[in-house]
């Protein structure tokens, strides 16, 4: 018979051999994190956790990050186990092509996977993202008597992951904000890949994480059920952020890998999981089992979970009654609809010479949208007064009014960005990060995320060239734009005046299916004339022709984007003065033009116009693509320097005579 | 008459206006830095630091490290007043095109300032860098009675730095190794750019340091030359790396700013600055003030410095006596040359169908290389038996055994990549760190600044492309190479077999001007029969070719990188087999070959012949400028996924036989 503490031996067995079984079958995959922290996932999944396998989408669910996304066997247990729509056959499919099982979680792939992890730190800050969600969301909507949003935030995070500088940033920002609904399930198993975690990281992590301003629990035992479970009520109870450190031994009873770092990322080999099997009193004459009972037990996670979900719709529908605005407004956040007659405010800049900073105006097209788009809210990491992103109608999130919409995320790149990527994640929020685009290097891990994951991320990069000036090398942007356009599904817009930047928000706040990175100069740049140049709406096509000038049909194409715009424009209307014709071709975004049909790139770049010069103040490549064989690039193929950016410009080469010259040379060489 | 109290305070006095002078001057940068911590830089400088401004390479002072770059001014004004190789007129002329005052401290560029700056928490990490070596070395080479290398590395270390992820994975590992050499003075003015930081960073530092294992101490007034100057004593008495938290006012003097925010990153005024000159007794009629007795007064450090190092020179010739090898090898690690008949040993890796992955290959060379340069000292960031980094020969680098050649950087990339920034920085040492290829995300910060600062660094980045298979996309670099063939100095080597590993190794080591950034397959490459193909010594040409074969004249060039390299050569084969002549190219380095005369380009990629097909496993973009306006890229232009890695070789077309077939289209298509 039975007992209950036989059921929830086998439950945690189960998900130990699962996980242990997927790894080798797979041949390859980490079955260490998952036979070690078994128990402790078993008791946040069955006595705490807030979840309805039947609708992974439930706005109110508790969030589960594994931070530790190689250990994904376990959650991918753990999904199957409680009924989320994953088959049995999909974890004997693990790490194989067209599974819903990869090698680490990814989010949108598969139902019940919150977050996409690997990268250490990553789903740390992610659910730090996710609790500032909740937080806010429930200041901007709970009602006395009802609280619709109302959740925790539950991790599984690693030696690895609080090593990880990210998870510093994040960490030092919750205890900042007092998230208490952040609980974290540290698996403390003393084991890195390179071997014991005493080799480098022999910080006193607890007392860390108090200085952050957290609550810490220690679990002497990460196999004792009551122990998590108890230390798991205490953190739910506190006020703070939690840590809860639970002592666990990595490959949990692989005879001779367990509590070595052999048992970390390496198949256990069919000999050592038998044995493992045979230590712990399960059937070795079978893979993938799962006892039924175990299975029924698991199951009552769904079947509560329904009965939870029931129990909030009921509580929502009454909440609807009396806050219909406001319920209506919390479903179309969570749909990811934007407000009906959002762009109605946006305003047509005056034609200007001196102009404004791109920087400034994206302030201005930001301050307008956000005040229709209540969803809008983010932040810069310390760099707001020069980012130009602060929401003047609104103000800071700080602990003691989660409404804020203006995040200080503090010096802390990666940390935002993850933490914007959380918020994405969560649902309900149109998050934005900024900085510098110089410091885009700091947060690559999270941009890249955020587009391999398809978030709706903004991110606001200012100071976008040499043209900053004076801060010199370590803070001039050359390589940083290529290098963000190489990064598959990031939407990279650099507009050229202060009509392309409410254009290039415009696509940004459209654009779901993945994150937009907005570039714009610390410098004035005119706001062109657009009774006399084409409209900026032209922008959404990437590159447009903002005009044909000059006597004849275009001899010769100028293509910009940015601070670059003004110049071409200026080149070009030497050139028409002295006989040619010129097309001049405002070019913000790679991407965008990618996407139009071959006959708008082909009406845009007229094959039979050879001579072609892009003009833009960083490295070149990539422009070839659209110069071609017979065209010129005007680029800094070095780093800048230190100096008045004007003065920059002249010795970068970037002035409209020696565009003009180069344009010149390039038409004598034999463009046509 | 001056008191030695009034000198002192006209010494502090002076570098505050200097400093602000200089701002002013630019109208750009940063007073509020200079001004708060003139009187902890006075103190450290005037009466701590071990410096010879003569010789600003002598190898046994003291460093100093500015972490908070943008406080330039305040380094500047030090080194001018302390009698550096660095003219009044240079302070005068900060921020200007040509200067050696650039907006942030720049390595290389003037005379005694030690790294490169700005980028917040770089400073603070590249100083543990440099006490690991400090460390290294001394227990290397010191000998009783003898200690050659035994000096301090201190730190102004601001907010921002303390909030970057960075410096939390460095001083995690920095308090692990017990670095007790290791001194930071922590500007705790309050202030961050968005205001107070108590909007953000409210965490308890001293215990959080406490918990990586430092000696934390306090001076309330930052303006008290003797409370700083005890808790320097106490810090240099503690066998742990040290933290003084130092209480300063941000823009100290400045009437209506000091405190704020105003005050961090822009100028003064010039009625405001008047004010300061006013409220703390100094002329308000000069510029660039300096009392003739506090020049004097600074102008000491020069000759106590001199004699310092005369001492020194005694004890080194002293040692050098009984120790003539270990001497010359001290002076030539310093040098940066190689030892002799370094590359003796080197062996070539014979024919070899099955192969083995170019990360099994490099460290096998690495590990004879090793053995030839004592100075090569590295690791990885958690990864050593995945990268292959581990020198056999050698042990840890643990603080009970500093000259362990290994370190365990743990799981913190850009703390690893700073940290070998300043192993560079300090000399002696040819340091190299390691990852994944995909992780270079997470350090960026520091591989950018080890191109800007020409540093001698070495990266070894492993698991190349979605050839690395299960572990899916957050694992698989797909727009890396790319992004890293943008950074300028840097060299990207992507070698394709066994003996290409060799000679990039051999390449890494002898670039002195610049890092070298080296990758390598997860998966086993054939190694190419160099009797049948050429050398693989073509390697430091960037591109080579490798055969041309067939039985005519080349119609197409196949050029490839690393693990593609091999299919270039049996889809060429098959090219030749159906009576095409192929040129094949093995292609590891777009920047060596770049560097090549246009006749050995034209020779590798002739211009006669337009089809060409380049094979590389990840973003196509920038090959263009390779292949021509009538050639082919095969890439990869979305993110990878999880699967074993022949199957997405297969999958994302990556087969002899698609090589083949787009090769032989392109031929049809008029390539000739």
């Amino acid at each position: 018979m039975t007992t209950k503490k036989n059921l929830q031996n086998d439950a945690i067995n189960s998900i130990r051999f699962l996980s242990a079984d997927g790894v080798q079958a797979a041949n390859s995959g980490h079955p260490g994190l998952p036979m070690g922290s078994a128990a402790i996932a078993y008791t946040l999944w069955k006595r705490h956790l807030k979840i309805n396998p039947s609708n992974p989408n439930w706005l109110d669910r508790d969030r589960f990050v594994l931070s530790g996304g190689h250990g994904s066997m376990l959650l991918y247990s753990l999904l199957y186990l409680s009924g989320y729509d994953l088959s049995l056959s999909e974890l004997k499919n693990f790490r194989q092509w067209g599974s819903k099982t990869p090698g680490h979680p990814e989010f949108g792939l598969t139902p019940g996977v919150e977050t996409t992890t690997g990268p250490l730190g990553q789903g740390f800050a992610n659910g730090v993202g996710m609790a500032m969600a909740e937080a806010h969301l429930a200041a901007k909507f709970n009602k006395p008597g009802f609280e619709v949003i109302n959740h925790f935030v539950y991790a599984i995070v690693t030696d690895g992951d609080l090593m990880e500088g990210v998870a510093s940033e994040a960490a030092s920002l919750a205890g900042h904000l007092k998230l208490g609904k952040l609980i974290y399930l540290y698996d403390d198993n003393s084991i890195s890949i390179e071997g014991s975690t005493d080799i480098t990281f022999t910080e006193d992590q607890a007392a860390r994480f108090k200085a952050y301003g957290w609550h810490v629990e220690h679990v002497v035992d990460g196999n004792n059920v009551d122990e998590i479970d108890l230390a798991i009520k205490s953190a739910k109870a506190d006020p703070r952020p939690s840590l809860i450190i639970c002592k666990t031994q990595i490959g949990f009873g692989l005879p001779t890998k367990q509590g070595t770092a052999a048992a970390h990322g390496a198949p256990p080999g069919v000999e050592e999981l038998r044995k493992a099997k045979q230590n712990l009193g399960w059937p070795t004459d079978v893979d993938f089992y799962v006892p039924d009972e175990v299975l029924s037990h698991f199951r009552e996670i769904k079947v509560d979970g329904g009965k939870a979900e029931s129990r909030w719709q009921t509580i929502f529908e009454a909440y609807r009654q009396d806050n219909l605005e406001l319920a209506g407004e919390l479903t179309r956040r969570f749909s990811g609809e934007l407000p009906e007659h959002w762009k109605d405010n946006l305003l047509d800049f005056e034609t200007d010479e001196k102009g404004m900073a791109t920087r400034k105006s994206s302030g201005t097209v930001l301050n307008i949208i956000a005040d229709s788009i209540p969803e809008l809210v983010g932040g810069s990491a310390d760099l707001a007064p020069s980012n130009n992103t602060w929401l003047k109608s609104s103000t800071a999130f700080q602990s003691d009014n989660p409404s804020g919409r203006n995040i200080h995320f503090g010096v802390r790149e990666n940390g935002m960005g993850s933490i914007v990527n959380g918020m994405a994640y969560h649902g309900g929020i149109l998050p934005y990060g900024a900085t510098f685009l110089v410091f885009t290097d700091y947060m690559r891990p999270a941009v890249r995320i955020s587009a391999l994951s398809h978030l709706h991320t903004i991110w606001v990069y200012t100071h976008d060239s040499i043209g900053l000036g004076e801060d010199g090398p370590t803070h001039q942007p050359v390589e940083h734009l290529v290098s963000l356009r190489v990064i598959p599904n990031l939407s990279v817009i650099r507009p050229g005046d202060a009509n392309e930047v409410r254009e290039a928000w415009i696509s940004a706040v459209e654009r779901r299916s993945g994150p937009t990175v907005l570039v714009f100069s610390r410098q004035n740049l005119p706001t062109i004339d657009r009774s006399k140049f084409a409209s900026a709406k032209g922008l959404h096509n990437g590159a447009y022709i903002i005009a044909d000038i000059g006597e004849k049909k275009p001899d010769i194409i100028l293509m910009a984007s940015g601070s670059e715009v003004q110049l071409i424009i200026d080149a070009g209307q030497k050139l028409a003065d002295n006989g040619y014709g010129v097309r001049l071709v405002s070019f913000p975004s790679w991407d965008l033009f990618k996407k139009q049909p071959q006959t708008y790139i082909d009406s845009v770049l007229d094959p039979t116009i050879t001579a072609r010069l892009s003009v833009e103040a960083g490295i070149g490549l990539g422009w070839e693509k659209w110069v071609g064989e017979k065209g010129g690039i005007l680029s800094i193929e070095t780093f800048g320097a230190s100096a008045p950016g004007n003065k920059l410009f002249e010795e970068y080469g970037f002035t409209v005579d020696n565009v003009y010259q180069t344009a010149k040379k390039l038409l004598e060489k034999g463009g046509k």
